[in-house]
């Protein structure tokens, strides 16, 4: 059975994973690029839109797991596209351009039906209606003997945590205060529902936290 | 002008300074000792208690800040005590025995009158009823040149907090998850109340963060 998995969340110090107010010019929020100030300059991050060199070390090994052995992506409406409501028109692709950096099947959580949309680079993005069990069945089928990775956003992940359904979850904590926004844990007691801190280890630009299920 | 200072307040990694359902037996609340195991182990906390050894590096070095020229603290009714309402009578001296680790004058929060009580070592509590901002006066005056250290805990952080009225604060990120008890920052929007992220260093045991107001 794939493990669902969420590996590179930051969060600020007061516990927001996005800023408020996102939309077309702030896909993160207010003041969200912070966040993420550790792993934009990793040569992981950097191989994965093309460009070359990027630092090595404990932030690029915690920003490589998080592509290894997966086979299936699930994504939060919010953090597909700014669009909100029925799809207009089959315009909006996603933020990432022709070439997404998923390569393979995304299945994105929505209220509103739409025709998958096959990418450049092997991604597929599906549509999934009928909310996340089944966007986790379909991405279970299809990621095989590979994992699931649950990409965001706060609100995505906040709802398969309050299920149990997470099976591991790295967080980034960026020494960075947002104030307001979506908060990640506000309202879930981890510990009530078997999860633990299983891993931490910090950086210059982030404390590294893996959250996992208690075994047994 | 005294500054208010807060130091050494820890919090879990989902945002707790205690656990739930403090009392006599668990003056931390439930699970809430985890947070400290990062100071407990310095050789300034040892020492505060008469211990010898201890650990000595950054850990220890802000556990030693904390005590750096400090004039006079300011605690909250619950980090005094268990007992609620209306004191039933003298007995409650604090949690820390005849001679307790504050040695000069401590303005504890409450909303009931008592007699102060000088205790070994040079500490004497007054039981201020007259809100933060008297509380915070009172020790100004007593604190002369130096500093007011707010003990806590995370009720009377977030309320001098939410006025704006403490200078710096340093915080421990525990590597723990508590899932209840009180949240240090829910509802409070920092950067808005011109605060920001001023300092960052991580150990093994916790993740260190000053908080300071932005100059201007």
């Amino acid at each position: 059975m794939p493990r669902l998995r969420v590996h590179c969340f930051a969060i600020s110090v007061d516990g927001y994973g996005a800023g408020p107010n996102q939309d077309l010019d702030n896909p993160l929020g207010a003041g969200g690029e912070a966040l993420h100030e550790w792993v934009v300059v990793t040569r992981t991050f950097r191989q994965l839109f093309g460009q070359e060199g990027g630092t090595t070390g404990v932030d690029d090994d915690f920003a490589a797991k998080g592509f290894a052995d997966i086979g299936a992506w699930i994504l939060g409406r919010n953090m597909f596209g700014p669009v909100r409501g029925p799809w207009p028109d089959d315009t909006w692709k996603g933020w990432w351009g022709d070439n997404p950096p998923y390569h393979g099947p995304v299945f994105v959580l929505t209220h509103h039906p739409r025709a998958s949309i096959a990418m450049d680079g092997g991604t597929t993005f599906h549509f999934v209606t009928d909310g996340i069990e089944a966007a986790l069945e379909r991405a279970a089928e299809a990621a095989g003997n590979r994992d699931i990775r649950l990409g965001g956003g706060a609100a995505a992940i906040r709802q398969y945590l309050s299920a149990g359904l997470i099976d591991e979850m790295h967080i980034a904590i960026s020494p960075v205060l947002l104030g307001a926004g979506e908060h990640l844990f506000a309202g879930i007691d981890l510990p009530s529902l078997g999860y633990r801190c299983a891993e931490h280890v910090a950086t210059e630009a982030a404390t590294h936290i893996v959250i996992a299920r208690q075994p047994g």
